[in-house]
């Protein structure tokens, strides 16, 4: 069994499925019909439609599965609503989720409460631990979504010149009010050595080994990490906008040759979201809407090639995946803190305990790119059958990313855990740390 | 003056103006604010922005004319509902108006009915000569895009693998049972001679010319018409499956270049919306749904390169508007069926008197193509100020369509009107009447 | 037959055979075997392709007609050199015709003198009218070509930032000396009527008609011209830099909807070729390299869009072509000054006999865009066979232009001759004449 | 010093390059001036680039290093000749190599002739370490070079339909004659261990490591490698074919997700050059002409993409660079064979001492795909000043290949040797072996 999973009692796993299920929708209540259609961009997807998936995931994995006589919800949600598994059949192209006015979201609400019925029945009665095993795949595939529908809806009300917002802020009460825009920098040693990274496979109930993981996180392996140096913390809008005000975008020798041909050709001049203003000053959307640059936060929004400029600007790289992962074992996982606090910003540090000594940051707040390519593990296998597709056939063309943001699910984080997006992709929340070669 | 109008009494402009807002509505009754929402390729705009574009155009150049002092509705509305007048500033790109989920479609239709409501009163005081007169544009401006609604919607429908139908079709007895693939075709004639075409110049109110008509039809003119021969109906759907089945689509020495050009870039192998099945036979997407092919019913739905290439196939050509103009004279106009019968597909033939004996089907069934480059009239004169721009910067790369089609208000048609589309425009109701010179 | 000739017996085919053929040659003399090869767009064509697709026409239309049993030169030099002739099966797409390094130039020169040779002995020999008639047309294509080979190898060379000339420019004695911003303008009147334009049917060996014609220039019909006045001259360059300087490339009301489209996607802030100077003079690139503007030479290289604009900021319109050609009735078919003077830029208009009164700078200088959408004429017949592909499938979404320029061969003008190209075209030799209605 | 060369004393120097440069000509002597015009994709460089980029480079990284006073050839050739140094100011886009039909061929002959008398007489004289050090990188860049001339004159010959060849095949007697399209093939195995790859820092002379080597073979370092199985020879053109004929081109499982959208828009249903026959069997086209398949040679001209869904179907893998480098030290380096026997296409196996046991086929037949993206080694530094534009910043989105093709010069071979091409490039000489990993 390839996915690992505490969960033995049913009940235990009827009442995260009905959790999951519910944040999801929490996270649509605020939008409307007309919000939840519109598609920005091939890489976005509408709400409506993050909600149908995640259902036909269920339905189609789960209840498909252990019930393979049981009558399809609606023969046709396979064309709509799968993403991208090629076994499964023909589909919709991804650029023309936004042409689907049908069905409504009140349909689509009706399919998730049908499913759900189905489900919690299913779960009322037992499963095996196959069925268990997809169905926590499932759960973790949703809390993926839920992100997702955060990170989609922004870059969607962004197009809008009336700049509508998802979400007002929170009183400021629970937002912080002590802004420093370099909070203080350490630099974190480790010594070379024979390390090993990953997730133990052989993991699931009866093992020992209670943490889900996706397949790609697999196996748990050896490998030779030099010693490095990696940054504290994150690099904040303010030492951002150093970069900026230093001519950054406009000098290519701390450029990747391709990152260079993107920036000319999209004419970025700073992170997405960002405006400069006629008197300099840059104000960002959010999902709170327009805000002004808060210095002292995290920078999100910039792709990994404006990672890797800024940091060739700063005399360091990015670190690499282990560097990141081995750090990471020195860090507490740290809550996301959207759930929490309604915030759904990246929050400056000096939220924190000032008291943090090694590496912090490294959960909740932005994913960190790292100079990693996206490559199988030594020994990966993939799921078996369809599922398969579900990470492996990803692998190229893409940087893996580190850590988790504050639009990520808190439950959802982990150490081992490899995000992964094209280099020039910049509407996630995603944000940079510093490493560099430490000589010995 | 240039639009000229009937109405004398501010009583009768009222009744027309809440006639001509209410049948927008009610177009838009069956379609829900997901529909409203999505905009299917740059030529379609979202229902939602239909609705708001033509309340604008009465705020801004009704309204904000009769009162210059009064306060805009929503400041950034313009920048949102502007379709291309340049001299009224920046504007959202046409190809980006379905990325725009607010204002919601409950929103536009709040700013309906208040701008409804200052107009009412306005009209109850009654409006001096030059406000009736662009009031009188704008409720053709507003007809038109009655039909747009309905030709956009048809195409974002299309769309959907669910095959959603905007209406259902009109009970069995309203519609045609009588079917004749080939009805009788007769050729018309006209002499040679010095005839005249277009709008006379100098109506309006007093002048005994009631009828309004927009600039790009004025001034009438003469002009010199070689003898030619007309065809009395419209090309069937049963003689374009022969255009198609004789290898129309593969044969180039029936295109002109470009048509060629675009019909294997796009891979065109029948009209738009039409669907080969596996038995050979075709099905269709109409606003009832998908419906077997009529054979009886005239072609729609044809670029005019594909009306190119079927007259030639025919041994004939596109009439020019001219000829179209002067032969119109000898036909009754009749009403657009589809607000008295709830028809919105072309019907056939025998549904007419079949008594007809000289040129029919000219109006109220589909748009059609003629051989005649939109292009000024000779003594043309552009209305003044931004409403300048209503017709005359679009007279290059255009072709002139006449007649109107079962999507068009009854009350819009009329002999002088010219339509224009690119010459491959599919996705308007757009059909092929034949013509042929005369020898002599 | 549709081609009219003067030509009655083979001798004096013979030698104007023999004199076109090496003129075409002695327009590549300049270039070397790089610049025969370079496609610089896919409206551009090597000199190289001119060579061998002007010889390919004979070697297929006259050669293959002629003398059916006779064995190919090279059979696979119809998918290289045949241009658009659908009917004569696959051919190179248009736009690769730089990526044939082979046949080398030193090839296509061996090819031309084997058909000249074939060619020679067949003519010694006499031809039959039929077979004289499609030569007469290859010699008129050929001349076609040798325009397309300046206006191709200047934009091949503008291409390079070395600049390189194709020519020297003449000794400065046989070159204008005074300039004149802007000569005397005077407008010419002609008042309405019922006209005929176009070339005379009927024509050719033993019908008194002798002058050849394209058939895009038949049937000579009537038609109603309304007055109209037109400028008895071109617009100069110091005149078209007043309308830059008046802000003309950024007033949108001015332009066409796709002229300005256009405008703005390529960034245009002048003719093509021109380069503004820092200290905000202009450079031309010509065939005789780089030059200083001169102010009262022709604007050229502008396209319909930049024409209409200009016209419309002068207060004028564009000709028609029915008044481009009477008007040139008035006027005497200048020689294209190339030949004799060696000079390949429009001259200016001091250059003329002062004196002149009437409608002038008509032929020779620069053609001359009109506001006729390029369409039949009424009673239009194409050429039987696949020469009936050439000017009739071009029919659409192209303007007429009337005149020819100063790279037109000197025997290839007249007054009913109707060149086209779409309204965005700039690399061939345009210009501007204004025209006006005339209130009556 | 980061370029590591044995040459100590001038003389063996100024033998060397007058041998690179000589050999450079040597491949440019079969092609006239229109086939070194050609560029026939963004990727590829015409000849005459490449003939006078790579003196470019000497002139301006040696001599303008060594004398900085000395005037420039032509100070306009920095711009046309530029490959890629951004610190180096403008140059012409990639893309738009084709367009330059000046300088000349023979102008870029003179050009050569003239920097390599300055050379020599240089050279004749001595010269310092650092600048031997750049003038070795100079001639391992010209040898790129010369592999690269060869890759795009295949290709710009390609798209002619005559299919020129470059050169003839050598006699038969040189040829192979025992084909077998399955040459015995055995796995070798490798235990896990701590390895270590690339190239010895700190090299040079004096240091007693004579090997040049890149900047981005560097340093050389420790990994862990586990434990895995790499086949003793290449896929052959035999089982690629079983590959294709088994329906690897329409099976989405075997592909990459970015793999199968490019197959899927580009059409691929074979290796580049590949052309399929009525009857079933393909031909290739390659530097000899057209020629049929050679079951039992190397497949080559196939994208990572390609060689990812092979291997896939094939049950395997494509090996790390790790795993080459580690299992090319059981190899012996054989010379690139172009040069000795004239034969431009990749040898079958059975030219090959049959009785070799281990792996090899690793040099000089065909570059190797990897499952290593491109990046940079622990610890790596690029070269300081405009040549660390040489390999640094093209790591991203790229590929690492191994091995050397038979266009490779002999000389340029080596264990640690990092050729690196994007994952859907396929117009190098690009082949498959597989690797699996070995269960311990």
């Amino acid at each position: 069994m390839r996915f690992h999973d505490a969960v033995s009692t049913s009940s235990s796993l009827a009442s995260r499925y009905r959790d999951v299920r519910q944040a999801t929708s929490a996270l649509a209540a605020p939008l409307g019909p007309e919000d939840c259609t519109v598609q920005s961009m091939p890489d976005v997807s509408p709400t409506k439609w993050h909600l149908a998936h995640t259902t036909w995931f269920f339905e189609t994995f789960v209840l498909g599965r252990a019930k393979p006589a049981r009558a399809t919800y609606d023969a046709r949600y396979g064309l709509l609503f799968n993403s991208y598994y090629e076994a499964l059949g023909e589909r919709t192209p991804r650029g023309q989720r936004g042409l689907l006015s049908r069905p409504t979201l009140q349909e689509i609400v009706a399919y998730r409460e049908a499913i759900d019925e189905e489900m919690d029945a299913m779960l009322a009665r037992g499963v095996d631990a196959d069925v268990a095993a997809v169905l926590e795949l499932g759960l973790n595939h949703e809390q993926q979504h839920q992100e997702l529908i955060l990170t989609d809806i922004q870059h969607v009300l962004a197009q809008n010149p009336l700049r509508p917002r998802y979400t007002p802020p929170p009183p400021a009460s629970t937002r912080d009010t002590a802004r420093r825009d370099r909070p203080p920098l350490t630099w974190h040693d480790e010594p070379e050595g024979l390390r090993s990274i990953g997730h133990e496979a052989g993991t699931g109930p009866g093992t020992g080994n209670d943490l889900f993981a996706f397949d790609n996180e697999t196996p748990r392996h050896r490998l030779f990490v030099p010693a490095f140096s990696i940054a504290s913390r994150l690099v904040t809008c303010g030492e951002y906008l150093d970069f900026i005000e230093d001519g950054g975008y406009s000098r290519p020798e701390f450029w990747l040759s391709d990152g260079w041909a993107v920036r000319t050709k999209e004419g970025w001049e700073g992170p997405l979201y960002w405006e400069k203003q006629e008197d300099g000053t840059h104000l960002t959307f959010s999902l709170h809407g327009t805000l002004a640059i808060d210095r002292g936060a995290p920078v999100a929004h910039v792709s990994m090639y404006e990672a890797y400029a800024y940091a060739a600007w700063a005399g360091a790289r990015l670190p690499t995946e282990a560097e990141w992962e081995i750090t990471s074992e020195r860090c507490t996982i740290a809550s996301g803190h959207f759930v929490g606090s309604g915030l759904l910003v990246p929050r400056p540090l000096a939220h924190r305990a000032s008291s943090e000594k090694g590496p912090h940051q490294m959960f909740g707040d932005v994913w960190e790119w790292t100079g990693s390519a996206y490559a199988p593990y030594p020994g990966f296998r993939p799921l078996a059958g369809a599922l398969g597709e579900y990470n492996g056939k990803f692998m190229c063309n893409q940087m893996v990313l580190r850590g988790g943001s504050c639009f990520s699910p808190a439950s959802h984080l982990r150490r081992t855990y490899r995000n992964f997006f094209p280099p020039g992709a910049r509407w996630q929340m995603t944000g940079i740390r510093l490493a560099k070669d430490l000589q010995t």
